[in-house]
């Protein structure tokens, strides 16, 4: 169905989440079939662009019918590679790190995470929603035995790119970076970067200029 | 300096933190002369896009000089708002909530988070960092009595839009929003999204067809 993923921009790339939210709750509201006019009056893209974005996927619409939502979902799930579980490890395990397991174990999605490490004397041995925070010297052992497919990053920026180095050895096959700091993996490693900072600096940015 | 923000884009605006963040730790090394080639080689943008990008604010470099770091990192923490203070409020007092006030408080820049609020009795009450966990009954009277700039919503998407409408009745300038939906508000009020589930599954998509 996808003949060369690599010629898809990134920029497409990140609108198919968003797809795959509004088809849900499409498909929950019982609605089947849906013309790129009416997807594109409720998720804001412009109807041209979701035709040229779902185009890269092989199109699914029928002229005339519109997207069958259900096989429009479940083919964008497939392409997100939702339809697949994956493992997880969570590195610093502060505040942040167990929102993040908490998130994930919420999200009843194939994201499992199994086990979290840290250098905090007081926080190894802890047990976070059943996960017990473990030593981070034991995370090379505990990758190899377990086959981990994504290490989340939640240290400190000092940290960060050293632990992705061992994450890396371990033939990890993404890493979700919370740490602000930007990364150097190998390019079959996946990076994706959440960072906060930046984001809320836009927004200050944004309210101070564009309120006028 | 600024002649007309409006016709700056936000994927301009998205870079202006990154530009921040480098040229930080080019002011740490004690670096104070960059020329966009060098800042190319750090940043990782093309020369030409960091020149394009600088000159919607006025320029900063000098043809034979490069780029003045320090001016460079003061003129755009301006641009950024981040020479200001910036009172906020926490809606929703779980473990993402709880993670961004240690978040902000931490960042030592001018975010401030002044009350957290959410519905949850066994919650209220709670101090997170000196923070009280009030009901959240209580938020329109707080942010009257309190001037606060942002309001930060950490509820599940269900709640989060009529958390978004009270916030903008109590004229809130900003939300930052880490709910999983699109919230609407008025133009007036800025809105900058964190949506966590969308760049998990941008991740999944990329191991799933990136790493051939």
């Amino acid at each position: 169905m996808i003949k060369d993923f690599s010629k898809i921009s990134m920029a497409v790339i990140r609108r198919l989440p968003k797809y795959h939210r509004y088809l849900k709750e499409l498909l929950e509201k019982d609605i089947r079939r849906i013309s790129s006019k009416e997807l594109s009056d409720i998720i804001g893209f412009t109807a041209s662009q979701i035709r040229q974005d779902l185009n890269n996927f092989g199109g699914f619409g029928q002229q005339g019918y519109g997207y069958n939502v259900d096989l429009l979902y479940h083919e964008i799930e497939k392409i997100l590679g939702l339809n697949k579980a994956y493992s997880t490890i969570i590195v610093g395990a502060g505040n942040l790190g167990q929102a993040i397991v908490n998130y994930t174990s919420f999200t009843k999605t194939g994201f499992m995470p199994k086990a979290m490490f840290d250098v905090n004397p007081k926080l190894i041995g802890l047990k976070i929603r059943d996960l017990e925070i473990m030593d981070a010297d034991n995370i090379e052992t505990f990758i190899n035995e377990n086959s981990i497919d994504i290490g989340v990053i939640c240290t400190t920026k000092e940290h960060a790119q050293k632990i992705a180095d061992r994450l890396v050895k371990c033939n990890i096959k993404g890493i979700w970076n919370f740490a602000p700091t930007d990364l150097e993996v190998p390019d079959d490693v996946m990076l994706e970067n959440v960072h906060l900072s930046e984001s809320l600096y836009t927004l200050s940015c944004m309210i101070n200029h564009m309120r006028e």
